[in-house]
Order: C-alpha cells, then sequence, then structure tokens
C-alpha cells in the first residue's frame, strides 16, 4: 500500500477507571507506549477534565499517539497516527496492560494514499475490528 | 449510534506547499478551525520537522483536532475526535480553504461503541468516503 501514514484506532473497554482518572499515571502510560513501540517523543500535553476523564496527546517525530478516557465507562480511546517504522502493536498491548483492559479492538486506516488509481484509492479501511485477547 | 465519540479523519489533496510547511500559519488555522466548530481550545503543540512538514495538535474540551503535513506532497492529514457538540464540517471546511486544497474527502469513525449489542457493535466506520468541492 503506497501511504504517507497509518493510522491505529484502538478502544479499550473494561478498564481500571481508578486508572482512566488519574492524569501522571495516563501520561507516563501514553510515554512509555510511545518509548515501546520505538517512536520519539517530541512533546505531550495531558488534561485532565471535571468531573472525571483525561485526553492526553503525545507527539513523536513520527507522528502522535493520542488517549480520551471516560473512568465512568471504563473506556479509554487510543489512536496511533504513524509515519514511521514504529511498531504501534506494541504500544497497544502496553496499554491494554497499563489500563487493566479486558477487551480491545484496534483499526487501521491507511492516511494519505498516493500513487496508480489516484489518491483516494488507499483511502479505504483496513480490518475494520481486531480483537486481543486479554 | 450510542457511542462516546466521533473521530472524523480527513485527507486533503492539492495544497498549498508554502502553507503546508509554515509551522504559524498551520498553527492559526487549526485553532482558527477549533474557534469556527464550537470548541474550546485547552492547549495546543505544533512541531516542525526537518527538513520539512508541521505536526500539530489542538487538545479542545471535547478531545482534539492534530494535523500532519506533506508539503512535497502538497497533503496534509487532518483527525478530528470529539465527543461534544461541535461542527466537524464546519472545520474541514475552513481548513480547505485555509490550505488551499483541490480536494478533501472524509471518513467518519464511531469511537466507544455501548449499549445493545455489545461494545463492538457500533465499531464500523461511517461512511467511508465523503467528498467535498473545492
Amino acid at each position: 500500500m503506497n501511504s504517507l501514514g497509518r493510522h491505529i484506532l484502538a478502544e479499550f473497554y473494561e478498564c481500571d477507571p481508578g486508572m482512566l482518572n488519574d492524569t501522571k499515571a495516563i501520561e507516563r502510560a501514553m510515554k512509555g507506549a510511545a518509548e515501546v513501540s520505538g517512536a520519539t517523543i517530541v512533546q505531550s500535553v495531558f488534561h485532565m477534565f471535571s468531573p472525571h476523564g483525561v485526553s492526553g496527546v503525545v507527539v513523536v517525530a513520527e507522528s502522535h499517539l493520542a488517549v480520551h478516557t471516560w473512568p465512568e465507562y471504563g473506556f479509554a480511546a487510543v489512536d496511533y497516527f504513524t509515519c514511521g517504522e514504529v511498531n504501534a502493536g506494541a504500544a497497544i498491548r502496553y496499554l491494554e496492560e497499563e489500563f487493566g483492559a479486558e477487551r480491545v479492538t484496534t483499526r487501521e486506516v491507511e492516511r494519505g494514499a498516493l500513487g496508480p488509481g489516484g489518491e483516494g484509492a488507499g483511502l479505504l479501511v483496513g480490518p475494520e475490528s481486531g480483537e486481543a485477547e486479554s
């Protein structure tokens, strides 16, 4: 596939609600995930919402890794945009452990398709849902 | 659809390469896009890559708006994750104008499906490709 980037969308269900409401712990986990995937961290922003929930983004040299948590549902949404040689799967498995997730689904989307067939040719979504054992 | 968030993935083709390589201009455009969509800006991070390209994220109270640019291809990838009442379409149209894009495709992905049918029920991708006139 001749595309400029890959975008991994991962849903973490039945997580530890306390973890999902702890901004510092989420920041540590997200930076750890960037590191285990082999990415280079450039900068990060994390934010606690009232009354609960954390949003955060780690900008990496290879693009970005973002998270939004809903502790009240035990749910976290992560997306990992990458345009380099990073191991996004390792990041997802690391976060599954850190979040205490019982169930994880992932989807991969090609971004910025170029080449034969026109720009739109590669814009279809990859596997609609992959499930990791918890 | 009973989901916690919506994730809009937008591809901007045949953009003004100079614009895509100007970190300050990209930051202004992204913050402007967040504003026209009715979102509340919390914090932002923008980063210029060597030799070219900009990555940036605006964290909004309703989640995040991220961009990665490839000036050498006239291409920019934007994603807008939202869990509130924002007008993501207005943001995309604003960026199309700002980037001088000749062609834009968008996809919408439901994030964090809950309720009847199990967590996976709503995880299918919405319209695979919508195209806006430039």
